[in-house]
């Protein structure tokens, strides 16, 4: 704690990635200061940097949706236990997961997840067609009292997230939504994020309690575990049928609506730290990094006001020009500790302004990604930053999909399926669409069918499980 | 359901507002469509447009505290009861109205506020004086299961709010801290949500439960009852000595922190609906009103196309100009009852085009505060929107000032003061300081003593309760 070396001792990231993937993932999230573990059993607190992140991933897509005519509402955090039996999969796909409180009128759930709550207040806001289609979302808290291991950001038993709902006159028109929402997801986050994701439909078995389809994006970590980036799900006509609702039609006729609901998850947050992530800490997307841009003065004695001055002058240019960027002031650390910290908190650009620097009328430029450094003359600075900054989020891009596309492999025997799951691979196969083939490979590899893709070169051969004409080529894989 | 005119029976407020403030109330919040009742007892669903308010009070709120270098953060939902029991006055203030949880492990509140949770963070990440300020803040929900009657905003178990909390290295800098975020919300009543206030500090009974001083900002609302409008407390060391919060400052010792707790809740929606509402219904301040402008096209079937393309552009040349702008282009609709529509949902700001209109190179400009029309000339619209919403801001202050001065009375007698709570006015008293004599007042008139003001001109008489020499004079009133 005393003078400017104190803290080396136990700064930076001291697991290597390839080595313990899971302690290194912890190390990071604690040590950048993203998040911690709270006292209470399966929860966490997500600490200012950590839900910075999560600001600039909810102003992106709150964005998207308001533009396409979706608005934010708010709903209960306690659902009444019959609201959950109306739908009976919902029900029983969740009851195990809900935490209740008991009151004197009877017991409420804390909300694992809102469909219930909220269509029964569409059965009372949905008279007619003019009232369609209803675009609600809800940015929130939602609580499953999971009792598997707790992993920050990925598995706790309490999460924020946004879940919309809509509501329409047409199965298609609910198709469509689904399908648009869907591609905004994959907008986000291979291009906010900088993760590659495969998109497609869930298989039967793994689909939303009540849904009538489940599209998904599956991304691959680096422990050769699939993670489910968000989904989105056309639930048909089973929980309007449920709830009563429906609407007067332009024919005079009584219908159901049709209706999709769809969410993405703080969970986002640590996909970044373990797609892109290094020995050093992380390595955050320009896009959703809180600061873009650290600058470090390099200060000796004699020239600490003029070498300041002149990095206050550059930091007010950069901002102008829209860029989020830190001065890193504080003169009880020495310019080395601070290094150290901006790339362990994976700031994508450093800048070192020091007295030569300031003679020379440049700056030195260090990329975190590759740790490349450059010279860059003063007056070229916004420019070259921004070059920079866009330079960086399309190699994090392209990192992550070639780690994507190296660890994809095909299997035609159920043995190279195997083998190819104990090699954590994401693995290309062909399916009958049967459950139980499907349950054999989860019970005899622990992989399950992730996602059946929309697109796909391959065409469906053999079943890897049964050997009979296979309906889909499917990704598979252990996940999340 | 059918026609023009078929929702004209049930459409507009049928309640006067001076006739029966509370189900007038209740009329405008469920007709204009910014709440619901919850089928959750206590218990309220904030529907889009009420939401849409709330985000614009988030989005000034959170840039002004940003400015001055506070961030978001996010604690858990649960609190164990252990944390609670930590601070003996917070936890007997809190106790009686929180909901419980039963885990295998033990026993958690859902958070009525967020102090311990947080604060036992706070012992953990704070070690040196480097770590101070710390100044955090969290958008969520909380919940107070309270047994009084449900009041939409104004009082539900669960409500959303922020609430800040910062530590300091000394008293005078959480004394500042306090006061400058006190400054912060009057500001943003005064200026955005055009509601005056009364500042000051809470008396001793008042006050916070584990707060040293607590800052109140007062309004008046019609009903002759005073709404606290957001609080700010100066929590001393109470909780940093019951945590253990302490950092070793520059001097080489080891001290506790000096903390304040601040917020502001969903009930300042309350508050705009019952100080600006009118017998039409809503009547929103410009500043935070979701739709600023409403285009209402005057349609005539042989002109719909032109009328319709000179509004699209009305609407496209005022949104550039940094308006909020909704065209009602349904069709199902007269332009009679869109007026009306749009008055109760309480738009600033109406502007009819017809055909005639458009021959003249006009706009009807409707203001909703005072109803007066205007003729403007469409080359000029976008300065004169601008200056008309600039005058209904003001405008709404004016009035809502006027009506506070013009119920604000001194009692000099304690005749006076009973016969002025029960005339349902705010009244301007001395007090000796002595509970005993709050108390009195409280058991005789229901009023308590809402502020110690902060400016006051009168100088402390005799005690309006003992007839002692008084310290203070203070603001008594029933309330929320």
């Amino acid at each position: 704690m005393s003078g400017k070396t104190g803290k080396k001792e136990t700064q930076g990231i001291t697991i290597k990635k390839d080595e313990d993937f899971s302690e290194w993932y912890n190390e990071v999230i604690l040590k950048a200061g993203l998040a911690d573990f709270a006292p209470i059993g399966g929860c966490m607190t997500i600490r200012p940097y950590g839900y910075a992140i999560w600001e600039n991933i909810q102003k992106k897509f709150d964005g998207m949706i308001k533009d396409k005519g979706h608005k934010n509402a708010y709903f209960p955090l306690f659902i009444p236990e019959s609201f959950l039996q109306k739908e009976s999969e919902h029900f029983e796909g969740f009851v195990p997961e809900v935490a209740w409180v008991e009151a004197d009128e009877g017991k409420y759930a804390i909300r694992p997840t809102s469909e219930t709550i909220i269509y029964d207040a569409y059965s009372k806001w949905i008279r007619s067609w003019r009232d369609l289609p209803m675009l609600l979302n809800q940015w929130c808290n939602v609580v499953r009292w999971e009792t598997k291991v707790t992993k920050l950001f990925m598995r706790t038993r309490e999460f924020l997230w946004q879940e919309g709902h809509t509501a329409h006159a047409t199965d298609k028109e609910a198709h469509d939504e689904m399908m648009m929402i869907l591609g905004m997801y994959v907008d986000l986050i291979k291009n906010s994020l900088a993760i590659p994701v495969i998109e497609g439909e869930k298989s039967a078995t793994e689909r939303f309690a009540g849904a009538k389809i489940t599209t998904t994006m599956e991304s691959l970590m680096p422990d050769g575990k699939a993670l489910q980036m968000g989904t989105s799900h056309h639930l048909g006509q089973h929980f309007s049928k449920a709830f009563g609702i429906k609407f007067l039609d332009k024919d005079g006729k009584e219908k159901h609506v049709h209706q999709t609901s769809w969410g993405i998850t703080t969970r986002l947050i640590g996909a970044i730290v373990s797609v892109h992530g290094d020995d050093k800490g992380l390595v955050l997307p320009p896009k959703i990094a809180p600061i873009q841009v650290v600058i470090v003065p390099i200060i000796f004695d004699k020239n600490k006001k003029e070498t300041l001055a002149e990095c206050r002058k550059v930091k007010e240019t950069l901002e102008k020009s829209g860029l989020s960027v830190e001065l890193d002031e504080r003169d009880s650390y020495s310019a080395g500790w601070k290094f150290n910290e901006w790339e362990m908190k994976g700031v994508p650009l450093r800048l070192e302004i020091g007295p030569r620097d300031i003679d020379n009328k440049q700056a030195v430029f260090v990329r975190r990604d590759t740790g490349k450094k450059d010279t860059v003359k003063l007056k070229d600075l916004e420019k070259n930053a921004k070059k920079a900054l866009e330079e960086i989020q399309n190699k994090l891009l392209s990192n992550a999909k070639k780690h994507l596309t190296d660890n994809t492999v095909s299997a035609k025997t159920y043995e190279e399926l195997k083998s190819a799951i104990e090699k954590k691979k994401m693995v290309r196969a062909s399916w009958c669409e049967n459950a139980a083939c499907e349950e054999k490979i989860k019970d005899e590899t622990a992989a399950t069918i992730r996602v059946i893709p929309f697109k796909e070169k391959e065409k469906p051969g053999k079943c890897i499980a049964c050997g009979k004409k296979a309906k889909h080529v499917v990704y598979l894989s252990r996940a999340y």
